[in-house]
């Protein structure tokens, strides 16, 4: 459910705990103003020295933390102060929002939903400059790519603003990812209902506990991002613009909506759950219902029938002409009085119709 | 149970979003004064351009958002910015109120509950300016009604004031939609509690779950929709005047009112669906005590008869004259022993007066 | 358990909702001071107009809202502005205090419980102003008659002190009501642990839903009655001294008294449907037992009866002497197996005393 | 559960509403410094005048409030305002610090664990004033006697500062008693583990409902202490110096530890109670695998029997030699059948292994 | 669950309650800069006084709380006042920061898993001066040893900061000592789930339980550890620098992270619980079908059985010669309807498999 690679108790801060099975990191730098956009694949690390002092708007998108020499230089070409590097590269940390000196640290983590139903929480680090925004990822996660495209393709405002402006379309584009999953799974639950209502389905119970560790893991990484966000926007934070700031009110509004729909989800797999018991107990209702009917009105036949079969010399009904067809007689009362009884209290006839 | 239609991750800010059924816009303008009131239909948006720059209490209400070109005029002829726009026509989106530079931005949801009893939340736009208001609908959603015929017949205090306090009637008449739902989901839930315990009612189960989530769906949109209203009276906003504030707090009391209401009913839909699994488990208990009665007299009273029902030469009793009114009489003994138990126990007689 | 009979939907604020069933208003005025004490009934609202002038501090008890005629002249002749008027007729409003121009508006609703145990909420309003206090109820609800004795009388420093004490006095008045339903309720929960626990008493679980319910209403209003009173207390509002204020603030505890006691409540009906859930499993689980034993018993046995009830010829031990004895012994044997076995697992002797 | 003897609704403020079977009330003061420290037994109230005027600090140790007289002049000679009075004697309020004109008054309430188990919660009263310190006892608890010893004693440092550190020696004291009751029920509830868990245990339900309650009453009074204690050290009163108000801190540290510890409590009581459910469900279940097994088995054979004693004339079976042999066989087989799938089930051997 | 030897109520606040068990103090110093480090066993406590008055960075290790006067002595050597000293050495205690005169008190408390998988919860004390820290612990923890080998080994900024730095190191390493109970608990939790869907398994219901109350134990720790955490970022201390504030945030972080997977595994028991009470309802239910199959199916056969097995003189039929097969006929034609009816319900075959 939640597995951290947390460097041992104690170690010192300033270690960089790199993930151990991170890729070496791929370097691409963007540089842009409205009017044009220079896209760079960055081979050795010092390649970077000319981009720092630009005051063009530029991002330097690492992807994979594999090398722990690359990425120290990396920082002291941007002067990433040390604590604000670790931020970018141990993981995974609470997502939040944090000034330093020289950078704007956002931390943020995105839900990825693999094959088997289990939810992966990557985490992207942000660290927004005056001029040049840094982002690093665990592994290529593809998030970004819709950014990228908007910005290669120059549609849209982004190429008009700075860096600010970028790291909110990223993060926009990061929140926007929790939308497939929480929706997904609130579908699931509609689908979920007819199942548990109607049928037998031990299957239905193990998916809806599975969805309840779903909903709790999406909210265990939805709730701080949306304080993230919340910090973000209210912080006096000198490297975000006013304008931008209300573009991203309305990414908190999303994040916001997307905890909502969470908690609704959560609400409603309680209800599930009770709709289940309730279900098992009609069900074992329902089986009662016919083991009683049938022994009370066969146990005593039986009984009755038995009384005749004894062997005694002396029973003078034995030997009467009329008495079988007396005793089928009482046989068949009894049964038909058993069977109005149970039709009486609900049980046969009426009790059916309602309890399937 | 909630879906969004929003763009795909990471598509850029200021994209327009329109809902893909959403019909052509129909505008309308009312312009009024204490005394007057005009009311144009129109067909080509060009001619806004001179209610914008009016200074009599303009509205704008747009009915449909089916097309991009037009909504995109509209919002140059009243400077409204690219966001506000954006808010305006992007939906689902969580019920908020935001100041732009030219506007007060309020988006609120009203519940529209379906004949099959699921509820719709359509949203509504209100874009506030010093001497217009601006509204959008998804669709012709009717809410407004109301407030139109206020207008038209100048009945009450609605054209003496701005186009802060028409904001304020507009707002009002949308929480006013959430009581119907509310009170008639409160009112399912008085009906159930009869049903529910008094009878095996698998439809009253699925009704309560039913409403359960209706519940869960009213107190999303409504829970936000406070918040909105909270801080569209509290930020000091410049559109909208200390008079039209003091009216807003009543708003506001009703929002939360019907929240409280939302809340209380979940607490009791809790509290039926325990009365339910209780009259379950209550009548499984009742189908036990049936099937115990009659097998615990008639199992021992067949076992006697079976005993003297065998074929031994050798069975002095069976040659015995007295022997079978003796084994009646015992039998009867035993039954009449084995109901007084019960009867102690409160199984028969007593149990059955407090087990119904 | 919530009916509002709120005006339509979008029906203008201005509108007085007059309760449909209220009386035609009873106009009673106190005027006071330390020394004296005159009592006025009003037959025509006009007589007021010298009241509103006065210096002494006077108030204007109004019970019935059945004429709004009557209603608005009042409001001229004291300058109630038409919001506040609306919050006094209008009903059910949520508890609450608010700053008007002339006046404070204060909201409150009292529990009244009815013979059938329902719970009823009426509704009080106070209208504060400087030498005046002007109250409405929607009937004549006896609430206010302790604190017309008291001035009356007068003991005590009420007819010392200016209209804000008398306002303190009514509200905690109305405070000190919600007492009664809320220990009785308490006292009713704690009745019904003993009926729980030991009988089966579908009654005791309907009573239990009541209770809870009862509680919801309560709850629903005394929380907004709490909110009322402490921001009539911390708002800076200029009708009511800080003497009186410090009065409050013991109304104040009494309320959050009250809503604690509330919630203990709530709490322990959980505890106490859980016991009763348990009751019922217990219950079925004896129910089982009893059958349990007998059939596993004499099922056995009848089952060596049926074998040598077989009329196969050739049955050697059907000729012996010594077989019916020894079958009979078998059976003994067998029975006193399985009645050791059952008191070896508890569940006969030891089982029986703690099971019941 | 909760039992308020509160003056009839309405009743004027200024009214006292002594406890009716308080005893009349023992004074007893205590005036020291650090060098010294005389010790007065009361006998009538007006010898109280000089200890009022006194530089000295000085506690008066009010036991009992069963005159109304003696409680007026006492009030008097010290200065104290009504509402403070009353605070001090009527009961029981919810614990509160507020300062008044002359005093900081301090209201708690203190546990008392009764022989029978039931809580019971008296109120003492501090009013905290420059140099003195009233204390009023509804009647004598023998709460304060830790402190009285200390002061006789002097050692330590409590004679060496004024009267507000004995006040914060008396409410440490009083939060000290809640350490035993909470403790007390934390053991209880792990000792009622194992019994819940291993046996069917009535008495252990009762008991877990007890305990849930004790913890309701201790939340009820221990969560309005931690707020008033945290206003007596937030609120900026000229009774309390700053060296106190560290000391303050540390009781503060305490209730809110009583509290969190009380709150684990109640986790556990709901954990407890699902263990409950969970194992009556599970000895069901065990109950009617044994019914099961022995019915199954012997019904089948039963029937076999009885078609064997059926009394055709042509029953070719019945005069073959072998034939009774061979139903016998086959009826061994059918029992070997019936036991190794349940076997295979799990239900016999495998499953009473894991399931007892 | 809780263990407090706290002082008897109403001791005197000054009084150490030292724990009983303690071992008597080892202290060492540890006296460093950037580029050295002195590491003393101190023998006697005076040797501690030239320590006090250094300049260089220092902190006092002391382990062992068993002899008062020591720890007096050192209080006055450090001139700790005696509310700081206390809040070291009584325990168990919340955990906080608080400013006192010449020391930042900080109280800290790490979980202990032991080998019965009961948690301890020993408590640590920082008391951080200007230039040193002095620390304590009941007992030898080796919560600190990681720091202690950084501080020898030179490697990382540890030396080059002050005591502030090193406070925030060893805070740091508490924290993460929250890391592996919390994450073996939800691994734990994960493994659980499959035990219960499949097994009947008492064992892990206990686990559960077992788990549960860990959870709670940790929460109740982990909590105040967050809060105090909170003050010490927030809190304008003067002991603590810009700097390495922004280190204690991350720590912040981690105990935020940590207590947020401990409420998401809170949630997952509950649904576990869900789960289990469901399995067991489950196969109540299956066993209740075996029964009810055989038994509905044989009773009627042995009642026809039981019906040829009577002695009547006249019975007609048993002298047909076909009516012994056709008898035969009948029993199996109403065993397959029987067999048909149960199949068609989904108890037979559908069932099984839908159920097992």
């Amino acid at each position: 459910m939640f597995h951290k690679q947390h460097p041992p108790a104690g170690s010192r801060p300033g270690t960089l705990a790199l993930p151990p099975d991170s890729p070496p990191p791929q370097i691409r730098v963007y540089q842009y103003s409205a009017e044009s956009l220079a896209e760079h694949a960055i081979g050795k690390v010092d390649e970077l020295v000319p981009f720092a002092a630009s005051d063009l708007t530029t991002w330097v998108d690492v992807r994979g933390l594999g090398d722990e020499a690359v990425l120290r230089r990396l920082a002291e070409i941007f002067q990433i102060d040390p604590l604000a590097l670790e931020d970018a590269v141990n993981l995974p940390q609470r997502a939040k929002s944090e000034a330093r000196e020289h950078h704007q640290v956002i931390i943020a983590r995105l839900p990825q939903v693999g094959e088997d139903g289990s939810i992966d929480t990557p985490q992207v680090c942000l660290l927004l400059g005056k001029h040049h925004l840094i982002t690093f990822q665990e592994r290529p996660l593809g998030a970004f790519d819709p950014v990228r495209e908007r910005l290669r393709s120059g549609i849209g405002p982004i190429r008009s603003f700075g860096a600010d402006y970028l790291a909110y379309a990223l993060i926009d584009t990061v929140i926007d990812r929790y939308y497939p999953p929480a929706e997904s799974l609130s579908n699931e639950l509609e689908d979920l209902e007819d199942e548990i209502a109607e049928r037998e389905s031990p299957e239905a119970l193990a998916r809806l506990h599975d969805i309840r560790r779903q909903l709790v893991v999406l909210r265990r990484i939805g709730w701080p991002q949306r304080e993230a966000i919340t910090s973000l926007i209210r912080d006096q934070t000198p490297f975000v613009t006013d304008e931008v700031r209300s573009y991203l009110r309305d990414t908190q509004d999303h994040i916001a909506q997307i905890v909502e729909l969470i908690d609704s989800c959560r609400e409603m797999t309680v209800s599930l759950m009770d709709i289940h018991l309730s279900a098992v107990s009609q069900r074992t209702n329902e089986v009662m219902k016919v083991l009683t009917i049938v022994a009370s009105i066969f146990i005593p036949l039986t009984f009755i029938a038995g009384v005749y079969g004894m062997n005694f010399e002396y029973m003078p009904e034995l030997h009467r002409r009329g008495a079988y067809p007396m005793v089928i007689a009482t046989m068949v009362a009894v049964a038909v009085g058993m069977v109005a009884w149970f039709w009486h209290r609900g049980w046969i006839g009426r009790g059916r119709r309602s309890g399937e």
